[in-house]
């Protein structure tokens, strides 16, 4: 076998065997096969496509170079879930805690931002002290005790996945639905669960623009993961609008207590639920769905997933004085309106931009290498449909450093869709159900 | 200007500026862009096509990427021809010492052969002594004294060409008409020429099998070379079966001097003087075609054109005995017949499987660094339409080394398609002009 033979296959629009996608797989990750024939591979199947088997091969092929975490020590089923990312979306914080104090073991390994989107490892690393880096004996350890842990992908987890995703970075192979699926899906079924819950995202503030095309992603990660005996289903849910009222490091971890206090903004208290509620039904801790939310709203009600959420941060290193001292966590310097210039009715945001808005002011990455500062904050008091004076207050920065405050106002002032009359309908937060 | 970016633009079928061609090849060239970037790109461009006005800029910035020769010294027009390859395609050293017996100078930078194609270059090596490396200057010392020279591409000439193609030969981004034409182009217009006339071959012995693929090379090359302010035309010709009696290095010199000598198979002779005749009317040196034909005839006539190639071949330091003493090249040991196993009429030839058995056998490369034996070759001695009785001999192979006879027998033998009766019409050898 070669691997130029293989290329060529691909860019003729060829479907590969499962034993073409290890050999290029396996050997691009033991290092024989050099990157630019991985890269020229890469874009042939961003531009012809994969189909469904060579899609369950491929992520087979990423799980199975490195390590398939293993929990048979610990006794039920083993769930997750993964979201494709927007701004606000927190929902990580809130449902590990509910969904272990339900009784499931939920073993989260989860990324970092870049660009619009906020990662659940840079959120976590607000709380003074949490550790994210666990060794795997460690993970296991937090996992038995508590039922969550949280941490990032390690070396053995899915190296070959680690190596394609930069090498994609740096050849615009990035938004392939294929190449996304296989990523996800690897890194995910790494962990060891029964099932997954997938939140894809649609919006302006989603790497799913159009809701086809995270309907697409959607069924096709769904059936990857069905194809390897897993419980999958996606959530399609809606990013028109930043999810609660908080995004940034600091703000994220507060308003996930919030909700976990019973409180909190409704889209995401429901969103959190119906998430919880899915993974209780998949991992059969509840009958149905609608058992799963009752218990999911139980758990917040008697402060046990709350309880949760103290014990895993206790167990993972950090303070969990934070959980009812908010002020533990950092906290900006100044503050600063963005001001409406006009009266009316919020018809819509672009949704990405206040994303971009806050890595701009520190409190996101735009490069790798970048630090962020958890510290710094956006608080939305309008959502779509709300109505807004002229001079009143859309949102409120939490910044410590002037230098792009101006074009970080602009760029949120800017988004925010200001109309005459309230839009005829607000778009639902959960749009569709894939996979049922 | 970032590759990344640019790389996305043609991936998502964006038509790039002059700049940004330059700042890709630019860069590739001097190793600040990597080999995996331009891997993605050139698997973009594959995929996705390139406008003439971009093809116009990568040619142009292959070009600039080395020296451009300048022979303002040697008065008179400079033409070349180029060929884009086949079994027993030997015109170059027939119609090189025609067109500078007329008068005009033909500085000619040659390749070498792969797979089932010979190389200019390689053939002359068959000649005891003829040196293809001459440096610049001397190669600029040999065509002021004889109007012709045939040398290698030297490091100075289009460097970006050769390091793009190692990459695309790595990647399967050989075969697209616009990465063909800004190779072959840049490397050609880099010899300092007025005019130059394209041979592009077509059938099952040529790269491009289907004739709308072969004209529709031609037709991007001589646009791309008419843009660049030379006199440009094509001849789409036939290679659905050798071309000439011989296939093999020390053969097809053998064949030429034949042609130069007034002899040798008619097919041969057409194409030389056609070939020719175009180039002495490019360069200026008749009012017409025809005039250009009489010439060409002219000059094999009177012996003039075998006298240049004699002088030719002294001063690049080749034995010019070889010219009337053709047993001073190498020749094979051993011969074997390739017996017809039925009569009939010859309707057809898979053309590309002679040249492979040939390589096979030792006359030709399956890889870049292999050896060639210049005595191994093919004598055909039926061509399509001709009368072949059951054992009578349809190929001599001249050979050395009995390993791989068999084989390469069995697949001569196979590359003839024997029919009952004859076929109603023999493929015309010159099926169109492009450009004119």
């Amino acid at each position: 076998m070669r691997a130029v033979d293989l290329i060529r296959k691909k860019r003729d629009s060829g479907e590969h065997t499962r034993e073409e996608i290890d050999f290029l797989v396996a050997g691009y990750t033991r290092g024989d096969l050099p990157d630019y024939q991985m890269a020229a591979w890469l874009m042939a199947v961003w531009l012809r496509g994969m189909s469904r088997s060579e899609l369950t091969s491929l992520t087979e092929a990423m799980l199975y170079s490195g390590q398939v975490l293993n929990h048979a020590e610990i006794p039920g089923k083993k769930v997750d879930k993964h979201s494709t990312g927007g701004v606000g979306d927190k929902t990580s914080l809130i449902l590990a805690p509910i969904v272990a104090a339900g009784g499931l073991t939920v073993p989260m390994i989860s990324g970092r931002g870049l660009g619009h989107t906020g990662g659940t490892l840079d959120k976590l690393e607000s709380i003074p002290g949490f550790n994210v880096n666990l060794t795997l004996n460690d993970f296991s350890r937090v996992l038995r005790e508590c039922g969550m842990g949280l941490i990032g992908q390690t070396a053995e987890i899915a190296p070959a996945d680690k190596k394609i995703y930069a090498l994609r970075d740096a050849t615009s192979t990035v938004e392939s639905i294929g190449l996304i699926c296989a990523s996800i899906m690897s890194k995910k079924l790494a962990e060891g669960i029964d099932a997954l819950v997938l939140d894809v995202k649609t919006g302006t503030g989603a790497f799913m623009k159009k809701e086809e095309d995270a309907v697409r992603l959607a069924e096709v990660m769904v059936e990857t993961g069905k194809r390897m005996g897993k419980k999958v289903i996606a959530l399609i849910t809606d990013m028109n609008q930043p999810l609660g009222r908080m995004a940034g490091h600091a703000h994220e971890v507060i308003e996930s207590i919030d909700v976990l206090d019973g409180g909190g903004p409704a889209d995401l208290r429901e969103l959190s639920v119906e998430l919880s509620a899915w993974m209780f039904f998949l991992g059969e801790r509840t009958k149905s769905v609608e058992e799963g939310k009752r218990l999911a709203e139980t758990m917040i009600a008697s402060g046990r997933a709350k309880d949760k959420f103290r014990q895993c941060i206790h167990l993972q290193g950090g303070d969990p004085r934070v959980v009812e001292e908010p002020k533990r966590l950092p906290a900006a310097r100044l503050r600063a309106e963005v001001a409406s210039a006009a009266a009316g009715f919020v018809t819509g945001t672009n949704c990405e931009q206040f994303g971009i808005a806050l890595a701009m002011l520190g409190g996101g990455r735009e490069k790798k290498e970048d630090k962020i500062d958890p510290a710094v904050g956006l608080e939305f008091h309008k959502q779509i449909g709300d109505r807004v004076e002229k001079g009143e207050s859309l949102a409120t920065i939490h910044y410590n450093a002037d230098a792009k405050l101006a074009e970080a106002r602009g760029l949120i002032a800017a988004s925010y869709q200001i109309g005459e009359s309230a839009p005829r309908e607000t778009p639902p937060l959960i749009r569709r159900i894939v996979g049922v």
